[in-house]
């Protein structure tokens, strides 16, 4: 089923493949798989430093009983600034069973995979993917909510936000209704939208954050970062407008579910913490068991047949 | 008989539970328990650096088979840019089983306690508390001398040092008495000497360094900051009076059993490493065992009763 | 056999040991021994940055089953700025079991051997020893050509390279034929040719790099450093004609090998990694079998006669 060696982006997964993912993760959530990995290393190798997602792939393979090279930005840089990353990617290969690879530039991770003769799994590239990232989220999805008919609320900045786009496309694949709420000047790209249209998600205006919130089963919210305003003023005030608060959540259906990929600055309330809608830190739990699906189906056991 | 969930303070402990800990912890140093954490993994979260803390944790988790995940202060403190301490606390504690803290900020890891969802230890906050220091020097008197009826006599900073504070307090607990050796200005002060009288601890006055010397059991050197003397000279003049050298040690009781907790400067003479005296790097080593008794203590096998 | 408590230089190395080592790393490569190590822990103190040399030795620890302490570049020299490097070497013994030193200053590993109650390996002291990677050199030179009647050509900086030394000093013990090719100015210094010339090896002059490279069976190539030329274009002009590129390999021997310790940076042209000759992405994965058969040798089981 799943036969792919690397993992670089989202858009090389059908819904079949991304459905074996979240299979395996669920399993693997619910036995522990304490030898999975016994034998095995991963190498974190992090041009930039991303503390979250190493963490969260540190956990899955010493969860699975693996252990794990880090390299951090400073040391990814030293050996930049000495050779290729092609080379860095050889050596470490040579060490390494599978390469976690997070860099600043757009498409190093592909190049990367061409170079390596280990799995190299894609932990960013700029403005590029970050597939693991939007696997945990349609995994979060799929545990709290469901995805099948999925109406979903995102919320923030929908221009540049590398996640949403992301998790747009994924949940495309499975019809989803998408309700965009964004500033001006922050909306999802036309182009983006024709895309996403054509992949099968059903985009559908809202007039304000209050009739999203009713309509949906999810709300996705991300962060909007103050660089995008010239005016310090003007980002207050849109900022602010877009921030979940107890008194925003009074009239929201039972059962919604708010998300958000963390780190969380402002935009939700913190005291919508203590809410049930509130599932951003079981979201960033969920990392784990989908990096443990990843890592299982790139390293199968070797002569046994598995993934 | 140990049921905290977390280790904030020594202030926290009755001496039965104190003696709990060092019990466990001679076990644990006689006979290795190599598969007692397998499966478990603990975050060393470090706001600010502290090597040998951070190590003596690792070490102690892996002697027992668990796994570690570290956080050092420039990762830690970039995460704590991006969010509150609360939300990095949570997010850690989804991945790991428990989380060592280190923060500059008293109080910090008490809070980190109240939110947390996994067992937090205190390594360090601010002039707060550094519990497992305590343990170990508690353990190490045990091993190397006795403490029951302990005469301890405590060296150098005593006004400011968290490390001697904490120790008293523990001590006082036994009815410890204790000679306090400080520079003018450096003495332990009035309201911590009502607290430790109150508490048990016998408090002796001493003329002289010589004096403590041929009355103790224990010496406990700290370090004297040069950063206390506004003036350069009178600092070494200080530093250079409370110096434990050979020829102090010429008249010392022969048990007697010197301790620093580390790192030392200039405050033990190099050549008395090789005296039976010298202790400090015992005392170094045992931080392992103390650590591993608090973390099986924390994290007991589920659904096996033991601990 | 291998008696040695610690791995300080290669010159304290017979040739019987050497073997022993090769042996070692060969058996370990071929059949792995995941548990040879479990229950050991590693410590990095690296003084200053090597991350190939620090992965390579902790890749080797986890291969073995065993554990790995890191301390980064920072993290010890904010120790050292504490305390002594003897002090730190006897506090990092109480956690370890062996310990790998990178230090700036020559002299610095024997120096730690000294004091330091577990075994110390030394990864580079200064303009001193790093005799693991001669070590990996011979293995690369016996598993991807042979150590018996070698003919050499060592081609860069043979004036400042430590590298070449020491794999000459190495070599001399097996009685090679070495074909030194260096700039005018980079010259292997005389005393040295006349030491290895007591010590066994055949040093042969040769006119040119083309006529090294049809006598060689190896060819290990060293970078020539931009800083060691005042003027930049002379730098460039010399570079270039020592630079190993496809149109030089066309008159090559069959089986010629190339090797270089890597960082590669123009020394050799990257369409080279494709031929058959290129063998130094295999010289940088053999450091890890070299250095498990190391570790296995300095730490044997305790009680099973192993080693």
């Amino acid at each position: 089923m799943f036969r792919k060696r690397h993992l670089i982006s989202i858009r090389d997964f059908t819904r079949e493949e991304m459905e074996a993912v979240l299979r395996r993760a669920e399993e693997l959530e619910r036995h522990a798989r304490p030898d999975l990995m016994r034998g095995r290393i991963l190498a974190n190798l992090f041009f930039e430093p991303s503390t979250r997602t190493r963490l969260s792939f540190e956990t899955a393979m010493k969860r699975l009983g693996g252990e794990v090279l880090n390299l951090d930005s400073e040391e990814a840089s030293s050996m930049a600034k000495g050779e290729t990353l092609s080379d860095t990617v050889r050596v470490i290969g040579g060490y390494a069973d599978a390469i976690v690879l997070r860099h600043s530039r757009e498409g190093a991770a592909r190049m990367a995979a061409e170079v390596s003769g280990v799995p190299v799994i894609n932990a960013g590239d700029g403005a590029g993917q970050h597939p693991t990232q939007t696997l945990l989220d349609l995994y979060t999805i799929r545990r709290e909510s469901h995805l099948e008919g999925l109406r979903i609320a995102m919320v923030g900045d929908l221009k540049y936000g590398r996640t949403v786009h992301s998790l747009a496309y994924a949940l495309a694949l499975y019809g989803a209704r998408i309700y965009p709420v964004a500033p001006e000047g922050l909306a999802l790209p036309a182009d983006l939208q024709e895309d996403l249209r054509h992949s099968g998600a059903r985009l559908q205006p809202v007039k304000s954050l209050q009739e999203a919130l009713r309509k949906a089963d999810v709300l996705y919210v991300t962060r909007i970062q103050k660089e995008r305003f010239p005016d310090p003023q003007e980002y207050r005030r849109v900022a602010g407008s877009y921030r979940i608060t107890l008194d925003l959540l009074r009239r929201a259906p039972k059962g919604l579910v708010i998300l958000h990929p963390l780190p969380r600055v402002d935009e939700i309330d913190p005291r919508v913490d203590g809410t049930p809608y509130a599932r951003y830190f079981r979201q960033a739990y969920y990392g784990v068991p989908v990096r443990m699906a990843v890592l299982s189906l790139l390293l199968p056991r070797r002569g046994k047949g598995e993934a």
